[in-house]
């Protein structure tokens, strides 16, 4: 579905950007009290196909294990709402949208977002929807930045709040990594500046190469280690050449080989960036417990053991600053081998934390048990 | 120095190589019995201006910190040697270097080589000068891929052997990042399928996104954070903009751009596939024990704690090994913060620990103590 939200947004840039059309799909029925609406904010290359095949690749939502009839973000009681980003590229206002000023698509003349700009969006679209408080917004990785993000600036809108795999700040590893990327994108000369639509073509190298470095990130040493390990691929000896001889090799390929069918290089120039300016104490005077200072929203704070990219130590430090202010908060480490993928993939004890959570807070928010 | 080794030299793919120009530096005299060598083996992007100025940058050598009078490497005790590799570009045959059949540089007619063929070379550089026996062989990195290469297959000609933050073999993710620096090397249209010599080019961009990638993996997520954390570069506020903003950026640029004037991108191809291949149990009939069985060399692994890309329990994996026959080893886990790349830095623990070990190997090898 998608919606001309008519109000204008200023954005942290200073620039004003409006009317903005906003994609998103929901899930459920809006009960009459309006109180059992979830948001799920979604991850950097992810999309509002939270539980529907997506329109470009034919695959199911990449969140089929937590929302549906019966699952923990139980769609026969909850009613499940997810936009595609701002600045994304499946509907949402973003960089491959038509700029009303020149009748072509903004490319690098759209201007840069923050965290806080997605979620103000997000924030339009509710108050279109005629929700006042959301029971609950969640989401792993860039989306547990935009939860904490809703969950600081718009306190009474936020029965619970679920960052997963998240962080208050992207470190200077990440920002490396996603520099890299970057850099990536705008070295391949089919890149034009930005303007590659105008050319017909697109940074397909670039962008294929920012995915295949982003994917290391997202999967532990171990996870690589099992699924691949040493193994060749399709072959008995190594072929003393450059074609991909070892299984993470092609595999790591055909990760970037099929990104770039179903994702815009700019909008991935745009996210990142995004994700690298989140810094959430920095918002709040420099004080991580101030950016929470007064809330009664019901906290779960969750991370996995083997994610090096966004560890338990930085989802550790949102804890504590909780703590500071005396918050209701949950802390969840989740025994994994899987890396930060974990979140988007069938980890049993996931599902479980979040039925458990979701679930008591459902009963405190009137909701009832499940 | 560059010499002409007038042998052949069959690799491992089977092809016939030769001569072959190597192209070493020496430090110190080697005395009357020849028994005070050292071998330095070096590094992926290094070369054998241990402790000469570099010809190409003007900076010190890589590891005057380790080598030179009084240092841990003692050039008044000690003769030490350093060959450029087998496949790099700085005067030992190489893809950058005329091939004789078409009097045009090899560029991938060079054929695919590895650790082994790059230690073959060697070993007729070590016959050339009439060493028998190297008192020491040491390198870190894939340097330390050439010790335990040299300690396997020439076990009499080591009498000490000191293997820094090392591996018996790549692991996947090790892989998966070399591969995603040679993807965006051959992504870039400069590189002209390794022909961007005749096109008097260079893929420099794609090199510089390797170098990019590669140098993340070299340091710890704690030496980024305490070298640049979020820090901005010269500005106050973030620019809204591609601009490198943050001082890991400027600095990553930074690493990029000045690696492509000093090191050729087929070179970083070939040397990247020599590590990949690297798989010392593999060469033993999968039996990593079975590598060292009967040696009589005098080992000292050394690991950091903070280097994720060749991390201690890889090391442990070669005491382990080395335990198996029950070799003379001593194993010492340095605590450092720096990541992989603390053997190339000023660590004084590394330094002891070198001085300890050589010191007492020396004294058993009648060549006193110092």
């Amino acid at each position: 579905m998608q919606l001309g939200v008519e109000a204008k947004l200023t954005l942290d840039c200073g620039v004003e950007l409006g009317p903005v059309p906003m994609a998103y799909c929901t899930y459920g029925t809006l009960n009459a009290e309006r109180s059992n609406a979830v948001l799920v904010c979604h991850a950097l290359t992810m999309d509002q196909y939270v539980a529907d095949t997506h329109p470009i690749t034919g695959k199911p939502g990449w969140w089929e294990d937590i929302v549906g009839p019966g699952k923990p973000l139980d769609t026969n009681r909850f009613f499940v709402i997810c936009s595609n980003v701002l600045g994304g590229c499946l509907g949402t206002l973003g960089p491959t949208e038509t700029n009303p000023a020149t009748g072509k698509p903004y490319a690098l003349d759209f201007p840069v977002i923050t965290i806080a700009d997605m979620v103000r969006a997000q924030v339009m679209l509710i108050d279109h929807l005629g929700i006042d408080q959301l029971f609950c917004v969640i989401g792993g990785s860039m989306g547990a930045m935009q939860v904490l993000e809703w969950a600081s600036r718009y306190k009474d809108r936020v029965f619970s709040a679920i960052p997963i795999a998240g962080a208050a700040r992207h470190t200077a590893q990440n920002i490396a990594f996603h520099e890299v990327g970057r850099q990536a994108i705008m070295a391949d000369p089919d890149w034009h500046g930005g303007d590659y639509a105008s050319h017909g073509v697109a940074p397909k190298r670039g962008l294929s190469v920012a995915r295949m470095t982003a994917h290391i990130t997202y999967l532990s040493e171990a996870a690589l280690h099992q699924k691949f390990g040493r193994n060749l691929q399709d072959r008995e000896m190594p072929s003393f050449g450059f074609d991909a001889d070892f299984q993470v090799e092609s595999y790591l390929r055909h990760q970037g080989s099929t990104f770039v069918d179903r994702f815009d290089a700019n909008s991935y120039l745009y996210i990142t960036r995004a994700m690298d300016y989140f810094d959430l104490a920095a918002e709040h005077g420099g004080s991580l417990p101030q950016a929470f200072d007064g809330t009664e929203t019901r906290f779960c704070i969750i991370s996995f053991t083997s994610d090096w990219l966004f560890p338990t130590s930085e989802n550790r430090a949102i804890v504590h600053a909780l703590n500071a202010v005396a918050a209701n908060v949950s802390f969840v480490e989740i025994e994994s081998d899987q890396g930060h993928d974990a979140f988007l993939l069938d980890v049993p004890a996931l599902r479980n934390v979040l039925s458990g959570f979701i679930n008591g807070c459902a009963e405190h928010h009137g909701l009832g048990r499940s």
